[in-house]
């Protein structure tokens, strides 16, 4: 399986009145890997988007660890690898490592999805309700990210 | 001039290690005020950028004064309202108020914008750079917001 | 079980490029959520550390499903209650409803902890790494968040 | 003037559905560029904090320009460094550049500050308020951070 690893420093603003990371934050630095992820392996998101006419790839479910506390100045390493293929879903996870020891696990639910978007609403105060259709994961696709 | 007043709560996620509100997350609290603001007076931003066929109103300047710092659970007032108008740009102020002191206010200058943006850019990886042009401000939007 | 119920609007900043919710601020949501249910069952945050002499309630695991995705502008209601309490362990479920329908489900799985934070770090540059204890949970405590 | 130089990714999380980055965000990456700046010379936070008995830098004033907006994938440099020296508060200059270009610049005005804050509330269900209190910059700092 292709990893992606990048690094990142824990920031002041990441982090609660406790002293430690917001555990929101973990979710946010997950779905940017997710994005270094796709790109290392030759699919970045504006080019995949309108390469295979998609609207994404929207989370679905998720379910983390968080083991060890990170504070301001921390280093952690995010490993982040597809776990699994299904024929439209896909499981990304995350590994979060500090040193040697794992701190955080986050697993997303991904689906390759078009949108499907009413153009006006009933009462026309708004854009309708996104709705995303799940769509078959192209072969190039789960080749490039298994290799 | 027409005021928005808005009640916000500051959560424990808002706030740093030091215990205070993490200045940036005001920035987030007068966004929604002036959208709040502009919804008030009859421009909710999604009928406002489709009925003007507009891109929004983008910042182009802020200014902030911070007095006193806020903490978790502590209740803060935002008043918003226009402070002038130019021909294609205005100024939104906003004080941050905890009871009857000023506790913060920042102010926003923002323009009546169009947006401008290549359908691709050179390389193809991407939509091209977004671009915004200055548009007069409608006569309707003014007076419903001097009002 | 004592039902917490807050109702959320959805905020331009909270929408990232696809024009839904960036799936971490749902995170974000549900901890304030998490907060204003124990202060609705007689434990405000910075009461309860003090009066239990605890560092908090820290996120150990978490599990989310999203069915609807929202836009800016949609109203949420959040539905927060406890799911299982275990010894020094406890699992508040959150139902984001979208009028009648279900929106998303977050799971957190939280302890009751002590905090053990050596005064220093080894090479004295920050404060040593924080770490958290279990401890059980108060009957009072139990007794309030089930009534 | 010493001059500290980020590099920062835009990340899709920090960009809102006009497709451009959300501009609270500019606010957090030059809060970081400021302890960036600091532990570039010498002074990382919880040192500083320690060494010097502060309770930090806390934003008194901020200033801002925003020429030209960015959008997911753009990479920018951040150059930070101090405008001008006060007895007790400074100025830090962030210039945000794309390319050769100045795509937005944001000033903050800080204080050199210890914390006053009451250990118990009047109604005591929670901290006071926290207030801060100017002191002169030491020497040291100044002399490091102009080098």
């Amino acid at each position: 399986m292709m990893i992606n690893r990048r690094e990142i420093q824990m920031e002041w603003g990441d982090c609660d009145p406790g002293g430690i990371v917001y555990y929101p934050r973990y979710f946010e630095y997950c779905d940017a890997c997710t994005n270094a992820l796709f790109a290392k392996a030759g699919f970045p998101k504006f080019d995949m988007v309108r390469n295979y006419d998609i609207a994404g790839i929207p989370l679905v479910e998720s379910s983390a660890r968080f083991l060890i506390p990170s504070q301001f100045g921390d280093v952690v390493i995010i490993e982040s690898s597809i776990a699994e293929f299904g024929r439209s879903s896909f499981s990304v996870r995350h590994r979060i490592l500090k040193g040697s020891e794992l701190a955080a696990e986050i697993i997303e639910k991904r689906v390759w999805a078009k949108q499907i978007r009413d153009a006006k609403s009933a009462d026309g105060a708004a854009p309708g309700p996104v709705r995303y259709k799940a769509e078959p994961i192209p072969a190039a696709v789960r080749q490039k990210l298994s290799g």
